[in-house]
């Protein structure tokens, strides 16, 4: 059995479920037991120092797996951008076939993935965003609920309120993200109008995710309150993991307005790196979505994901259908 | 055709389907027509000025249904509290078979509800407290997340992460409330562990709904975002609809944390009473739910409930049944 959505059809997929980019996550490691278990899954082009990197990191995910993958090309404004158009180029003459993209205006990068016959998905946080890409030519949605670890945007609008507004008027396939861990995710998401669903935080706890062990137990041991919300203040905010780190950004903003170097120490260089690679979930910043309350495993990406499926399939064939008489 | 739960069965009602107390809109105008679709309908006891007048406002809408309807009794920390022993106990001697508590430390009223044969539902926005509730031996619990109109506490936990965190510590019936407007959320709820579902803001978008008429139409106009959490800073937060007031009532918080006193003449007394009669969706402060942007239109309540019921049935019986290969 198997749960099958314009999604998992139009995108060939065995399962409606998407492992988007992960800055520091996004690896072949993670990507590619995602895709073995019929999954998408996608390399995180700028956690690649390099274009050159990128390149190498699409041919090392090949040798891990025979099943097509995706890259999340996420575009940031900034005074020295990164070089955006030399990444893409890695896409495609990696033979890359889907595209995640976010951020700031991607029409260039959309027009040249399609020129290249590369669907693309197109990352975003409110309805009014998913039409504007829908506008620009994107193969789907995938739409972020304010549930989520990262950038959650500015309107906290929960995907039992975002997922059905935008269904009600994007046309392409929507994937929702933003608090989906398990079954009963996926199928509310079903039901609310999305085509499948986007997993971060649960992703990152499974045996593959190229992270230090220290952080999947945290965050097993985590309820849905750790987390923070950080750089409201800026206009820019992130969820993330509650820590001290995070815990003092919030007081610092709350007492004012901060600027962001007032906390850049806090959040980024040395510190963080140092944390990260020694496995310290009190030491720096750390994304982190609400569903950490909903995680109570560190399973292998291929028994998360056949598990959603079975479960889903028990929760629509049996719960949902006895209710119905 | 029907949707049939625990909540149903044990509390004997046609739909999972429940309109729970809203101060200024709990009069029998509301209950009745929700009683008579079928589904459960709860006046708001402290929306009458005395127990006397309760005990009025019950006897008015059983004179309008035949069907069985609750009360709703709020418990707010006071320094003189209404006279909520008298209210109560104009409950008990009304002949109501379902109350729904909320607020603070209600175990002496679920006691004394529970020793007439009443059933108590007990309204939280915590799985924390929904667990008190359950020790405290209430027959079911109404878990409201953070898209609700009114108070959604201070965890910031929406619905798809509070639903299923909820649903897999808390044993008895549990009615999912904030945000929900349609049967697409109906379902999703039903799906995340859920036994019913709590409408507030689109029970107010009804014909029949106690309220004038511009504000209906100005839910209908208003989106998902045309709402404002005020009280942040009291830890009393409150959703209410955007408009200047509560748009002023932000700004004064953000200036560094607001007194009650300061903002007092904004959100009460005769400005605000004056503007709700006139139907001035500007004068005043006005609750409003995230689901505004799910609402598009102003049926009768049977209307409403029926379309519900019916368009669930086809999520679960032809969407979701179909994509199980």
């Amino acid at each position: 059995m198997a749960i099958k959505t314009r999604f998992t059809e139009e995108f060939g997929f065995d399962h409606p479920i998407v492992q988007g980019g992960m800055q520091w996550v996004g690896y072949a490691e993670m990507v590619a037991p995602v895709a073995n278990a019929g999954a998408l899954g996608f390399l995180t082009a700028l956690t690649q120092p390099t274009p050159e990197d990128l390149a190498r990191e699409i041919a090392r995910t090949k040798e891990m797996t025979d099943k097509p993958f995706g890259v999340n090309l996420t575009i940031l404004p900034a005074i020295k951008p990164p070089p955006y158009a030399e990444y893409r180029q890695a896409i495609i003459e990696g033979g890359i076939g889907i595209v995640e993209t976010a951020g700031y205006k991607p029409q260039e990068h959309v027009d040249d993935f399609r020129k290249h016959g590369i669907k693309v998905i197109h990352k975003c946080t409110a309805v009014r965003h998913a039409l504007s890409a829908e506008r620009m030519g994107v193969d789907a949605i995938s739409i972020d609920g304010f549930e989520c670890a990262g950038h959650p945007g500015e309107d906290d609008i929960p995907g039992l309120i975002l997922i059905p507004a935008a269904a009600s008027k994007v046309k392409i396939p929507m994937i929702a993200s933003g608090g989906f861990g398990d079954a009963r995710g996926l199928v509310a998401a079903l039901a609310l109008g999305a085509d499948g669903i986007n997993m971060g935080t649960r992703f990152c706890v499974t045996q593959e995710a190229p992270i230090h062990e220290n952080f999947k137990r945290q965050m097993v041991e985590n309820d849905e309150r750790a987390t923070k919300l950080i750089f409201r203040t800026l206009h820019n905010t992130a969820r993330v993991m509650k820590n001290e780190v995070s815990s003092e950004v919030v007081e610092i903003e709350a007492q004012g307005g901060a600027k962001f170097e007032d906390i850049q120490h806090l959040v980024a260089g040395v510190r963080g790196r140092k944390a990260m690679e020694e496995g310290d979930p009190d030491g720096g910043i750390w994304s982190a979505g609400q569903v950490q309350g909903l995680i109570d495993d560190i399973p292998t990406v291929k028994e998360l994901i056949d598990r959603i499926v079975v479960e889903a399939e028990e929760i629509i064939g049996a719960r949902l259908d006895r209710m119905v008489v």
